[in-house]
């Protein structure tokens, strides 16, 4: 850090006696594009003085007041630390400075179009170039917009790699100094993944979307099938206005249902696994492993479906459809002129189901304001278990009961099996009552000891206890 | 840190010129647990050389690839740092290290099953068995699970406490490298209370916990009483089914009001306090300040509640028993064959009594959206403020009115005081009100003013005005 | 740091070899007020030993426990780091400490009552009378009470400024050590931005603020015109009860559509700009940058008033009048005598426009999601692009799809135009459409490469290519 006193340029003298503490190392930048300029901004805000090397420095234009521009030779001379914003297509005038490049830290924020656009990453073909400079790749995940706009909205982590630890270093307060949050990623050889990572676009989110979709889509068909389709066939009624709000109202709490019990099933298998391996110590098999990493995913998903159903429901009384059959009815009975009774246990019925349903979506609304980053940061792992394990248990077991009260008598009633085709709701129950019925079993006494036990390192047939665990 | 170069196994070497500035400190973990296998998997990713120390090097398995193993002694002499990943029954391997651990940085990562299993900590255990280590508890907050999968979802804060700072600042730093955030807790005293830590289970929620599971159990029983026991008992009436939506829609709001009021009251008690002692630099009684940093959780358990009673509300028009109704009203009316005219004044009642619900529970979500932590991160302190109290008061204005609108003329008619039992509604706003009309009397300008200046420090009655303060 | 060993209260040692280890640069705290001690209590947490100077140090009551209590000139001397918790009214006893203060850091914490209350900037003033001091501003943004109750709610950044930056860093050092976020802004020259900072009330969000309320009171008192005082005044018919939930249920979505639509709207004005001027190495103009930086604000406040119309929808079936006018249907249906069928074409209807409004409303909530701090920062800036552009205008197109079906064939009936006045709906869709249309634009095939070439750095009749990009 003071190896390059000498070159300061001292911008900011306020008493000689300070000289010698003021310096900020220079920061230099190659390229005045976007993320040039408003990199430079930046810096100059937290105090750093700047300079920018360009091939013509007397016509660059637009940069940032308080920055001076030089020629890439000399912006070189006054600054140990060099940020090239240039496309990899224009590195070609790089080897020609190699000797002022040398021992100085280079870094590569460059950016590419497509993944793996390369056989090697940008920062690797750069210290090919210029094998003297200590390259460092970092910056290309920030964005120039949210820089200049001060407001970090996207991530304000800043992932750095390089194989000079020193080099990482400064890099790293830099990025600390202008209020970014710096990620040691490794070596250089991490540089292909840093440079694949802007162009991702939610690895994460593929699998559970295309397992929703898949539900999505078949569960439309089937509920198509028997609510349009069938009394179309078999008594000539045109439900087909159902499309629009009716059928979505049933395949929106299917999908939800099934997708929170496909969150809660890998949890048993897995302890089942374990019981039945008598040990902790063994992997699971990946699709396990691969099911277990998406299942926030998937509970965020299937959150999204209930909300969506809620909405559904709520609308119900706003539809013309529904208006125009309590006219009907109202007006056929006050014709009949019959005082009919209330039948308690339909009211009861009905009451449990709605109750039901809004508490389980209450808890899962629960589950859901917990896996936010900010307010899981803010729980010790017993807690973040607790709410994810215990209440997510309660939000399947109400959610479950909601949809079993809605089938109440009709389960294996023939009437209700249009074609020989099970009701919707029926199919969704399944995955969720497997998942409660082994919990159930888990969670027996005795059961829940030996896993306890398992879990805490303890292993069946184990010769030397303490071998593995220490 | 440089201390170790010749311990060093220089695993990247990529040209000579960079041997000494590639290396890091090599770590060592003891154990090969789930956290000692998954902290390994972090650590090699973020570049730095990671050995095993084992007591049977050769038959170690699933350890992350990359990672050496060896044995214990030998572990010891490559690195500075080693991370003890083994339960306290396990320790006693090491006084036989202890020359080899002199001066090493001896990491406590370890944690108990239950909260003060032990009289004193594991670290303080740990640094009377081996006293020439410098021991440093920390990282035992953290989750294995979590290292591995990379998706820091509960806590990526690292609590860190020792008492050689030097040690500790060495495994803050390595935190810090590979992603987490360090946190120092001070001197190995600490140790027992991060211990503690992570067994704890929202101890900040416990009181008002206690508080809104006593009111709403006490107002389920009393509107029992009035709405099920009274009809049943006068008219021979069976309104159970009442028991699950409409008795639980007047407990959620009565229960969300009392505890909004909770909210604010302790806050004019406090000024009320500072007023009648003429300056701020006293302490509050006890309960007050517990009451006060409980005020966050009351307002969400409030919140909670309000969301509650929204769905409840909203779902009535879904309800058989509110069908069944609306049919029986309007077949009786239309029968009578009388043109009744609207009464414009209940149109009026019920729509200020739901658009003072709505625009209540929309700005208590607001209050809501703000006491998220990477929100209210976002503000600074008068912003925050200005929402959690203007913001708030306005809340509780508005769900006052409310529930008052609701009440309308009948608050005080005998009629509506069964067996002389007061509605629940009016219960309700004894606390609320007594907070708003403290607040109004706090905001007139001459109180106002008086408290402005106590609160920057001025005293009543002061002998020496800038003696305290400076 | 080594440089006041000398100086050092050896508080804890726990063995004579670790002593020099031990050590904790002791802090200094002038101030016994609020901030002073809080800060005290915290910094004794985090292991510091504290020592308070004060004109008194007998009366100084109220101190956290562990801390020492001396004269200010006996205080300097054991500590290299003072914090200086006082108004600037009573700088006036540090100018005799001057030989005491030398090459000692001195932090103002200080805060004003208004914006730029004084002439220079607290610190800056501190920093003439104390000449020799290192004067680092910083601290001033963190609230007592949060460092007292440990619940940091508001923001646990501190923003830290000074002209010497070895200063500096000591105090960011012991910012990061209990907890907080340090944030280097500078030289001493921002002291003035850090002292108004805490005095902001939501900069950002004044000119959405004022939009939105133009636009509410506007439309209020244009439906107000059309819906009350039109019939009053050609019908004599007293509605004026719409005031209270019909009337704003159509304020709330239009202003909500428009200020949607404002959001995406310099996106596009800004794309054409590019388009037309062949490069995007050209400022936007000024109004341009203020517009995309409110953007943010504009949709957040369009979020909640969708929220307010969602919410004012659902209630309609709760509310008296809806229920006296369905009395009113069934009254005359029955007298009629006749069996009206439904039409086919009103059920569609209504069922799409609900549906448009559930989904638009559902992927505005995601958007709001997504805009939350600590979500979008698990995004990269492709993500969050997708998300907020992509995912926005599906919104802006679902809302106004949604207003159009409100619409159907009344648009140009002659007969909904009140005193020749169109319906509020169809001036809220003017702006969406211009969004809509020009993006439709922008996202034809021919149009799209150009503008992507454009983005990437090409410019139109470029001379040298690379010339400005390097």
């Amino acid at each position: 850090m003071d190896s390059n006193s000498s070159d300061m340029i001292p911008l900011r003298q306020t008493s000689s006696r300070k000289r010698l503490d003021h310096k900020r190392d220079t920061i230099c930048i190659f390229g005045t594009g976007d993320f040039g300029r408003s990199f430079g901004m930046r810096l100059l805000k937290s105090g750093y003085p700047v300079v920018f090397g360009s091939r013509d420095p007397k016509h660059s234009i637009l940069l940032p007041s308080g920055a001076q521009v030089f020629s890439h030779a000399d912006a070189l001379k006054i600054s140990k630390i060099i940020f090239l914003a240039v496309h990899r297509e224009n590195y070609d005038f790089l080897p020609a400075l190699s000797d002022l490049l040398d021992e100085k830290v280079l870094v590569d924020v460059s950016n590419n179009i497509r993944m793996n656009q390369y056989p090697e990453s940008n920062a690797q073909y750069l210290a090919q170039l210029v094998p003297k400079a200590n390259v460092v790749k970092g910056f290309n995940t920030v964005s120039a917009w949210a820089l200049q706009s001060g407001s970090l909205d996207a991530s304000s982590q800043v992932f750095v790699c390089g194989d000079d630890n020193k080099s990482k270093q400064l890099v790293m307060d830099v990025a600390r100094s202008i209020g970014l949050t710096p990620l040691d990623q490794g070596s250089l050889l991490a540089a292909q993944e840093l440079e694949n990572y802007p162009l991702q676009l939610f690895p994460m989110w593929r699998l559970p979307f295309i397992i929703t979709a898949g539900l999505t889509v078949f569960f439309f068909l089937y509920c198509m099938v028997i609510k349009v389709i069938y009394p179309y066939v078999e008594k000539n009624v045109d439900d087909t206005y159902r499309m629009m709000i009716s059928i979505p109202n049933i395949v929106f709490p299917i999908v939800s249902l099934i997708l929170l019990g496909l969150v809660y099933l890998p949890g048993v298998i897995a302890a089942f696994l374990q019981l039945y391996r008598g040990t902790k110590y063994k992997r699971f098999p990946n699709w396990l492993d691969t099911w277990m990493l998406c299942r926030k995913q998937l509970g965020l998903v299937a959150f999204a479906y209930g909300f969506l159903h809620v909405f559904y429901s709520l609308v119900r009384p706003l539809r013309y459809s529904s208006y125009w059959r309590l006219v009907r009815n109202v007006a056929s009975q006050v014709k009949k002129n019959t005082t009919t009774e209330v039948e308690m246990i339909w009211v009861w019925r009905a009451d449990v189901f709605y109750a039901l349903g809004i508490l389980g979506f209450s808890v899962f609304g629960l589950l859901g304001i917990t896996s936010l980053p900010s307010v899981s940061n803010t729980m010790n792992w017993r807690e973040f278990r607790f709410v994810q394990s215990k209440l997510g248990h309660v939000t399947l077991l109400l959610c479950t009961a909601h949809t079993a009260v809605l089938g109440w008598n009709k389960f294996l009633k023939p009437t209700s099996f249009k074609w020989g085709l099970p009701s919707g709701y029926i199919l969704s129950m399944v995955i969720p009552c497997i998942v409660l019925v082994l919990k159930l079993i888990l969670i027996t006494p005795c059961v829940d000891r030996m896993l306890t036990r398992i879990r805490q390192g303890w292993e069946r047939k184990e010769k030397s206890s303490g071998n593995l665990n220490i």
